[in-house]
C-alpha cells in the first residue's frame, strides 16, 4: 500500500425530501449565492421550484445562471464568473448532474484568477482559494457532488480537460434518490458506466497489498450493477436507486483508490470522443472500457482474474486464467449492453478516420508537446491508443 | 435505507514516516497545543520523541500531559481542562491509542463548559463548541481517530460513558503502520477485536434494502480478520498492518453505518465489565459477541445468515439455516481465540454475583431511572443482558 493523504469534508445530506432542506442547510453558510443548473428538466420536473422555494423560506438570496449542457462549455463558465463577481456572491449551488456541478466549480475557481479559468484547467495551475460550492444532486453518475474534480470543454479548442483540487469539494451535497425517478433510461445507463468507470480507474493496479480497497471497489462495482438493472427496468425503485445513488458519490470521493497507484487511461481516451463528436461520457466509457480490457490484461493477468471472479461472478478453472479474464469483459459488454450501452465506436457515429488524431490529442502529442502517456496499469503511448480504439471500433 | 447525512472532515495522513510531519502538517491550524499522551510506551519507542522533534521543527509551541491509561479516566481529564485553560491552547494532540485520543476530546470539550464534563457525557447534552483535536495514532482499534465518538470512564461512580458529537472528529489523523510494530500481542488482539465490534453494531440490523454499506461492512470485515492473523503473527508486517490499521479507522467513521439502523447492544454491555473489572474493551467485547449472537439470532436469522456465509464464510445449505448461523458463531469464536483473546467471563475474573448489577447499570434501572433498552435489532431489557452475560460466563 502507498503513503495517502485523504480529506473528504463533503457532508452528505441524504434521502427522501432531503432537497427541500437546500435553503436551511446553506442559511448559515452565504449572504448570497449563485444558482446553477442546467436545461429544462429541473424546471419540468419540479426540482427547481422545490430548491428555489427552500432557498426562499431560509431566507438566502440568491441570482442565477441557467443553461449548462452535457460536456459543460467554457463559454458559460466564463458567464458565470462574471455573474458571481459581478453580484458578490460567495457559493455556488448546482443544481443538477455532473456537468452542473462541475461547471459550478469551474466558476468557483475561476472568480479569484486574473487569468483565464481555460489556463487553469490547461496548465493544471495550482489554486489557493475558490467560492464554496454545495449540490442539489439529480443525476448520479460524476460522483463530483463529493470530488475535488471539474471537467470542462473548451468548445473552440474541441477539447475537454480535467481538473482537481481539494478546495473544489462541495461543502454540502443534498441527495434525494427520488429526484432520479424521472431519468431517461439512456442516462441512467450513462451515469452507471460512468460511476463504475471512476472504481475501474482505480482498481486496476500494479501496486499490491491493498485488500482492503480492493474489496471496497469490488462490492461497490456488484451492488451498483446490481441495482443498476433493477432501476434501469423501474426507475421509480427508490431502495435500488439508493444503492446506485449512494454508491456513484462513494466511487468517486477517493476512499476507493487510496494508497493505490491508479489508471484513468479510459477517462483519457473517452474524453476525446466527447470532445470531437459530443457523445455521452458513460456510452463513450461502456465501449472503451472493455476493449482498454482486452488489450492490456496481459500485463497483470492475476489482477484481471481477480476482477473476473470477484466483481463478474466468473466461475471457471483458475489453472486457465486468460479463459477467465475474456468471460469476465464478456460478462461486462453483456451488462453494458443490457442497460441499452452501445458496443462500438462504429455505433456511435465515431469514425476511424478520427482514431490517430484524438489518440495524438489524448497523448498531449497532437499539441506538438512531449508524449504524456495515459494510464497506470499499462502505459499507452498514442500508438496504443489508437489500438484500443480499433478494438472498440 | 434510511435517510442519513453524513460528516467525516478528519483528514488522514497515512503511511511510512508519516508521523513525522505531524508539525508541519499542525503549524497552519495552532498557536499552541496541548501534547496529550498515555504511560510509557511512546517514550520507550521513539514516537513521542520523533513527534516532539516535528513540533520544535515547526516551531509549534506546546505544553504536555500524559498519564492517560487503558479506560481513560474523568481525574486526567479534568486536570487536562485546567491545563488546557491556563496555557490558553487551541488545540489537543493526542499520540497514542483510543483512550488517549478520547481522552484528549473530552478535554477539548471540556474547555468550553462552566459545568462539569462528566454532566455532558451523563446528559448527553449538546455542545456548540470545542477545541481542535488531532492525533498521531499509536494503536489501531477504536477507530477514534476519525471519529466524533468519545468514551470517559468516571472512576468514582464506577460508570463508563460515550459521547459524540460532529465537532470532536479530528481535524487531522496521521497513521504510520510503522508505529504499530512494537505493540504487545494483547493490545493487537484487543484492538481487532474493537474495530470488528464497530462494524457488526452497524452490520446486524433489521433495516434491508442497505446492500451497499452490508458489502462494505463484509468486505472491511473479512479483510481485518485475515490481516489480523497476519500482524498477530508477525507484528513488523507492514502491509499487513495497513490493512488492518485503515480497516479500524474506516470501521467507525460512520460510513459503513449509513442509513441503517444499528445496535450497540455489546458495546453497551462492554461497557460494565469495563466499569467495574477495569478489563480491555476489546477482549470483553470478544467474549460478549458471541454470546449475543446466539441470544438474538432467531429475531433476524436471514442476517446471521448473510454473515456467516458472507463474513466468516461458512459453507453449507441453505436449507438448514440455524446450522450455518452456529456454524458462523463458532468460526467467530474459533478467530477471536486463535489471536489470544479469552472466551469467557470466568476467564476474564468476572463474577456471576455481579451480572445483575451490571445489567441494571446497563440499561439504567440501576441509577432509578426509566429503563432504557439496550441494542438495535432486538431490544434487551435488563433480564436478557443478564441472560447474555449467562452465556458467555
Amino acid at each position: 500500500m502507498l503513503n495517502f493523504d485523504f480529506y473528504a469534508p463533503t457532508r452528505i445530506v441524504f434521502g427522501r425530501d432531503s432537497h427541500k432542506q437546500t435553503g436551511a442547510l446553506l442559511k448559515p453558510h452565504t449572504k448570497k449565492l449563485l444558482l446553477h443548473y442546467g436545461g429544462g428538466s429541473v424546471k419540468k420536473n419540479g426540482v427547481y421550484d422545490a430548491v428555489a422555494a427552500s432557498l426562499k423560506e431560509a431566507a438566502v438570496p440568491y441570482v442565477e445562471l441557467g443553461g449548462v449542457v452535457p460536456n459543460p462549455r467554457l463559454s458559460l463558465v466564463r458567464q458565470g464568473v462574471e455573474l458571481a463577481r459581478k453580484e458578490g456572491v460567495d457559493l455556488i449551488l448546482a443544481v443538477g448532474g455532473g456537468s452542473v456541478i462541475d461547471s459550478a466549480k469551474a466558476i468557483a475557481l475561476g472568480v479569484y484568477r486574473e487569468d483565464s479559468v481555460w489556463d487553469v484547467y490547461e496548465g493544471h495551475l495550482p489554486i489557493d482559494k475558490a467560492l464554496k460550492v454545495a449540490t442539489v444532486l439529480t443525476i448520479p453518475a460524476a460522483g463530483s457532488e463529493m470530488s475535488g474534480a471539474t471537467v470542462i470543454t473548451n468548445e473552440e479548442k474541441q477539447m475537454k480537460l480535467g481538473y482537481g483540487s481539494p478546495l473544489l469539494r462541495p461543502l454540502i451535497s443534498v441527495m434525494n434518490p427520488e429526484l432520479f425517478f424521472s431519468l431517461p433510461k439512456n442516462q441512467i445507463a450513462n451515469g452507471v458506466a460512468d460511476m463504475m468507470s471512476h472504481i475501474f480507474e482505480r482498481y486496476f493496479t500494479n501496486t499490491n497489498q491493498s485488500e482492503l480497497t480492493d474489496g471496497l471497489c469490488e462490492t461497490t462495482l456488484r451492488t451498483i450493477m446490481k441495482n443498476a438493472l433493477l432501476v434501469y427496468e423501474d426507475p421509480r425503485n427508490y431502495d435500488a436507486w439508493c444503492q446506485v445513488g449512494f454508491g456513484g458519490t462513494v466511487a468517486h470521493n477517493d476512499l476507493l483508490g487510496l494508497g493505490r497507484a491508479q489508471d484513468w487511461g479510459c477517462h483519457g481516451m473517452e474524453h476525446e470522443l466527447s470532445a470531437i463528436y459530443d457523445v455521452a461520457h458513460g456510452a463513450g466509457l461502456a465501449v472503451l472500457t472493455p476493449a482498454w480490457m482486452k488489450y492490456v490484461y496481459k500485463t497483470n493477468i492475476n489482477m484481471f482474474v481477480q476482477f473476473a471472479v470477484k466483481v463478474m461472478g466468473v466461475d471457471g478453472s483458475f489453472r486457465e486464467p486468460e479463459a477467465i479474464v475474456l468471460a469476465g469483459i464478456e460478462k461486462l459488454s453483456l451488462f453494458f449492453k443490457a442497460i441499452g450501452l452501445p458496443s462500438s465506436l462504429t455505433e456511435m457515429g465515431i469514425e476511424e478516420k478520427n482514431f490517430e488524431i484524438m489518440a495524438k490529442k489524448a497523448t498531449s502529442v497532437a499539441y506538438g508537446r512531449d508524449e504524456i502517456p495515459l494510464g497506470g496499469l499499462k502505459k499507452l503511448r498514442w500508438q496504443d491508443v489508437v489500438e484500443i480504439y480499433r478494438i472498440a471500433k
